[in-house]
């Protein structure tokens, strides 16, 4: 792929530089769309604009959307009104929408007054539903079809209308108060007699989602009944636009990156790593750093509380960071594991005991594996090569407390995103950072408790 | 939806007990697949086949592929052999393939015997392609058309073959050697004069991949060009399959929770969380924990080594676990976005020193920012109210210590995924838990090292 790109790349350059014009229009229509837009991209700036003028009017449309915000930004500056006008109308509205919300305001200006009144109405439609709404990633174009209408009569309309329309594989049937009665795809359509009424031909009981609810959920929706669209309703249960199946793939990437982010204590941008300034990463990372670093004030104070204690038995010290990161790795493996399952739908709030007793089991096993491993390796290993001082005692107390520590942090790891569920909170939030900073504390003191008890040593 | 479905299941089993199976062939037939399938899951063992029989020939063998695998186990063992047969034949050819994968080898003897020869042929072919590659996801069945057909003719040619084939919203253009010419979808079948012939309507320079390229590459390249479906061409390259678009968001949905997995520190597993036994799960953690406890060592060593030092400032050690957790957490902040980045092809390899220059100075503002906000909190809260050993040259020492561990912390959490891709292992595996073992010995060194000029401790 990537020599493909250099070899085009190259070829334009040559060809604009050329003034030659039409063989490179020739050659721009054989490309894809996003191909292009990867390729005009890395132009230099002064030749981007005049290359772009070259492609036919949808094929502007449809490279232009590809782009990433910046180049849209240094295109609609070299446009003139007319061309502006030119590239909004061909463009699909979810595009358009989507074109609105990355750019700044006095471009947003220029590009409303240069939209038709009619497109202006929708995008204004669609920009009052609020972000990661169905609502918001919906485009208003679909074929809308009637109950009466033959198979053959809903081609020909398709044929006469469809051009426009974001996608025709799937069709809806609607009542005259734009209530939505059932679907029908294209296929059924073109492989039923001529003759069938719509409303024979359709799916009743159509799945939908409401304008309000989360992007995810449509997506989960999509995925779940292997849709290529999915029907977006308003509250009166009226038809106002569907999400396409090209917007689900992109939606779910960019939730998983969300997740991700969040799951290692970064507030999530929509923005690729490479266009984002170093403030911008240092502004998204460092409120989450500081958090937890104060967190870590209480770790500091049972550490100072069992002071005079560790200087009796100073070996522990030795233990304390291997400890705590076998609780932290321990706790965010119940937690990720959690957190996944529930926002891909595989778990519900309603599992909680069940999820608690399977974690509970695989922490004793987990435990009781690492224990031993870890007494075989103190009293072999570190008792030759590293320190002395190890006694049968004291291995004994850092593996209890080792058993402990990861049946504390399973169970820490995997109640959390639920109760954050529960509590309307994002269960992502609550995954490796926070639960390796309260397992820290807990592992502490389950640490010094063994000690004081079995080695006799008091604070 | 969730009441929706417990409102449906209450009928199913009124339903069925009272033997009104009729009615109950009737209420499913206005269900979607994956609906019935929750619905029959959850019903007793004894019911749900019953249940199951009743359902029209296509709509079971739909109903079928959504279900669990040992909801699928179960309903196998029920089956007598024409039963069987006839969802087999039923079956679209990645679903039957995906079906063999999950069964336990008896049963697999017993369904290829089931499939007719020309099915068994296929299964065959797309199981030997290896776990993960495009080859093992596509399906055999797309709609294949000659340059030479009309718009017509093409349409009539889908009315007559198509009701078999999984997806007819884009055909593929083929010549005699199976070689792919171009794509021409349905709806330019429609939209066109029907004397047109597909050579002048088809998009040539048609996108596809090899049955041996990894399937993540094929669901980037759906995403990127927006296709429903996507060729898939042998080493000769001919073509021989396609991946659907509802696969690619399970794939997309399946890669994601892959990588998440990784970066926990477990051994990904496709089965979900509830459906998956103890000693699976245990089996999955319990590798990683003991080789990340075991790493622990290093820390354990560098403490020994700096015991006698330590127990001069014994305040130190209240501080370590913070320390450590900040390098974890900002290590893993770093790691976490490069891994992401790499995954969903925002970053390549060449973009090393960028990402590294980037990080580097993202770490110094992150650093400065930590270390003066820790200063103050030492002189100010720390030494009243928690440990008055705290003098202004231990503070400096911890935070100036804070500062380096910060910076190689993200300098390392950068680059080592980025050299994991470069070796061709999975940079996922490059995350939090490693990044953190490693940062912790880094910090340590670090601590000790400013400790002993600053301070004047020597061990």
């Amino acid at each position: 792929m990537k020599e493909r790109t250099e070899i085009l790349e190259e070829t334009f350059r040559k060809l604009a530089e050329e003034k030659k014009y039409a063989s490179l229009r020739d050659l721009m229509q054989t490309l894809y769309p996003a191909d292009i837009a990867a390729i005009l991209s890395d132009m230099p700036e002064k030749l981007m604009p005049a290359i772009f003028r070259l492609l036919p009017k949808d094929l502007a449309a449809e490279t232009f959307v590809e782009m990433e915000s910046d180049v849209k930004e240094t295109l609609i500056r070299s446009f003139s009104d007319t061309e502006l006008k030119a590239v909004i109308d061909e463009m699909y509205m979810d595009d358009a929408v989507d074109l609105i919300e990355e750019m700044p305001a006095n471009m947003v200006r220029r590009i409303l007054t240069q939209a038709d009144a009619d497109t202006r109405k929708q995008i204004n439609e669609i920009l009052k539903y609020k972000d990661d709404s169905a609502g918001s990633v919906m485009t208003t174009e679909f074929v809308a079809l009637t109950p009466e209408m033959t198979a053959e009569e809903a081609i020909n309309h398709i044929r006469r209308t469809g051009v426009d329309k974001e996608t025709i594989n799937t069709c809806y049937v609607l009542d005259e108060k734009y209530h939505l009665l059932g679907t029908v795809t294209i296929r059924t359509l073109i492989l039923a007699n001529p003759q069938d009424t719509c409303e024979s031909l359709m799916t009743a009981n159509a799945i939908s989602v409401g304008t309000q609810d989360d992007q995810e959920t449509a997506v989960q929706m999509m995925s779940k009944y292997d849709f290529t669209s999915l029907p977006v309703v308003d509250a009166e249960n009226r038809m106002v636009g569907i999400i396409t199946v090209d917007d689900a793939l992109d939606i779910m990437e960019e939730e998983a990156s969300e997740d991700i982010a969040k799951m290692a204590a970064i507030t999530p941008s929509d923005k690729p790593y490479l266009k984002t300034s170093v403030f911008e990463i240092w502004k998204n990372r460092i409120p989450w750093l500081l958090l937890l670093m104060i967190s870590g004030t209480f770790t500091g104070i049972v550490i100072s509380r069992f002071e005079s204690a560790l200087a009796l038995v100073p070996v522990l010290t030795a233990y304390i960071p291997m400890m705590m990161d076998t609780g932290g790795n321990s706790g965010s493996q119940a937690s990720v594991t959690i957190i996944r399952g529930l926002s891909i739908n595989d778990l519900e709030l309603k599992d909680v005991f069940h999820v608690m007793w399977k974690e509970f089991r695989v922490s004793i096993l987990c435990g009781a594996a690492l224990s031993l491993a870890n007494f075989a390796k103190l009293m072999v290993f570190d008792r030759r090569f590293i320190n002395p001082d190890i006694t049968v005692p004291v291995a004994a107390t850092i593996c209890m407390a080792m058993f402990f520590t990861v049946v504390i942090a399973k169970l820490v790891g995997c109640t959390l995103p639920m109760l954050a569920k529960k509590a309307h909170l994002d269960p992502a939030v609550m995954a490796s950072p926070f639960i390796t900073t309260i397992v820290d504390v807990l592992s502490l003191l389950v640490l010094f408790t063994l000690a004081t008890s079995i080695l006799k040593i008091y604070a």
